[in-house]
């Protein structure tokens, strides 16, 4: 029987933790409350769909798993950096994240902004240092990660995101947002999936994994619009906001199965269930 | 006669304000108000002494300098990023910065966190597209600035300089800081200008022009001080706490006389004035 695509994930969180905790050896850095911060941010939590996308994608494609991962350490470090950010004063001013306190509020706002920057920095060195692929590819890595990640991608969504919560913006823009803000990375990782396996951009699963990834990614982030609304957040700019409950819930299925549709012709079954249990989660 | 190292210099910054600018043309960035962020962080002023010297390594050693161009901007660009998080309330809490308003005051410290973000990346951005140069070189190009930029460099500085200023850190280790926070940035141009001009690290020529870098870029940090005390300020963690102006000033000179005689056999006789300008430099 086929792994559970909850198992699969709980295999893909631990095997990151391992490979993202590497990263941070003791000796790794030339301050101890910079390595700390780093390593608070970064480990000990988060599903690490963004790696477990990416690697699936890249076995999927019969490439080969260890060349793949500096890839997804350095999606995840991306991910972490961004969320030490937002979660400072200056712009969500979030006190917990996942159930801890965030890391400005463990190490203070100075560490957590050195934290982030450097996590960042990080984040290139990994994937720019992959041991198993030419420098070749190391560079259309890093090409991708900082075109997504950049003000064209992820960094632009969080800019535009920092629209007072009294303005409205229209449900286009609130879809651009987050095309930007998550789906870049999301995308980003199929895009470095791909690479790892040696599958370029002209080739058409390239390109059904990254509509893929942009359906799945949107339709996420309505789930969590869901999710807190479910817990009694009524926000402005959500998509709970511009439309009903039910009508949120059917956008997201539609996303999901054009994503799935996508990818059907190369899917083993785990793309359809990691998108089918994003839909359906609880938190 | 030779153009006077003052010359030399507003011909560079004349040069990299153009340059730079072209990295950020209106349609560079999804988000108005983060372009202008960068653009703000990063324009209108700063000697640019570390693209300079870049550039000028570059030429010295017969190699072409529109191929170290983009280092030099990716140089500049993670320099000014992290003077914009530097500047902000959480860490120094500067309100001007060159005689205008810093980035924060000017665009409020959301933007301001997420332009130096987003700098940080488009400076990988621009060195690993590098035009002029093969991706093994513009690979090599990511290797420096990561390492030389991340939590084994500036920004450990950064964190080490973080220190409440009431608390007294060791001479060895006030030098340390210096030389990780400006120290490595500055040797990164130099092993930049080499890469760029396809000397490798283990040419002796390349071995001096570090060597010079790192005693330059410290005497430059003892100035610094020397200046502010001038100005009347007295801090702990400065040269001029460990020891009076006249040794500090000996100390500098020493600094910047190692550097020189270490290039003496390469030099043209600008990285001598370079030094000598930045010793005797009144801001």
């Amino acid at each position: 029987m086929p792994k559970s695509i909850k198992d699969q994930l709980l295999e893909n969180s631990i095997l990151m933790e391992r490979e993202l905790s590497n990263c941070y050896p003791t000796n790794s850095c030339a301050h101890n409350g910079l390595l700390e911060a780093q390593r608070y941010g970064l480990l000990g939590g988060g599903k690490r769909i963004r790696s477990f996308l990416l690697l699936h994608i890249t076995k999927m494609l019969g490439g080969n798993v260890d060349a793949a991962i500096p890839y997804a350490c350095a999606i995840e470090m991306i991910h972490a950096s961004s969320l030490i950010h937002d979660d400072m004063p200056c712009m969500d001013n979030d006190d917990m994240r996942r159930g801890k306190a965030s890391t400005h509020k463990a190490y203070g706002e100075t560490l957590a902004l050195l934290a982030g920057d450097a996590m960042l920095i990080k984040a290139f060195e990994v994937a720019i240092n992959n041991p198993h692929c030419s420098s070749a590819t190391n560079s259309r890595a890093v090409k991708i990660l900082t075109q997504c990640a950049g003000d064209m991608g992820m960094l632009a969504g969080q800019a535009l995101d920092t629209v007072p919560s009294t303005d409205n913006i229209s449900l286009e823009d609130l879809i651009k947002l987050h095309q930007l803000k998550t789906g870049q990375l999301i995308s980003a990782s199929a895009q470095l999936g791909c690479l790892a396996a040696g599958i370029d951009d002209q080739d058409e699963k390239y390109k059904a994994l990254i509509k893929y990834a942009q359906n799945v990614g949107l339709a996420f982030q309505i789930i969590d619009d869901i999710l807190d609304y479910n817990e009694g957040k009524r926000e402005l700019n959500t998509f709970t906001s511009f439309m009903s409950l039910d009508e949120a819930t059917r956008y997201a299925i539609n996303l999901t199965e054009m994503g799935i549709d996508a990818i059907s012709s190369i899917d083993d079954g785990t793309l359809k269930s990691l998108a089918e249990y994003l839909i359906k989660r609880e938190y």
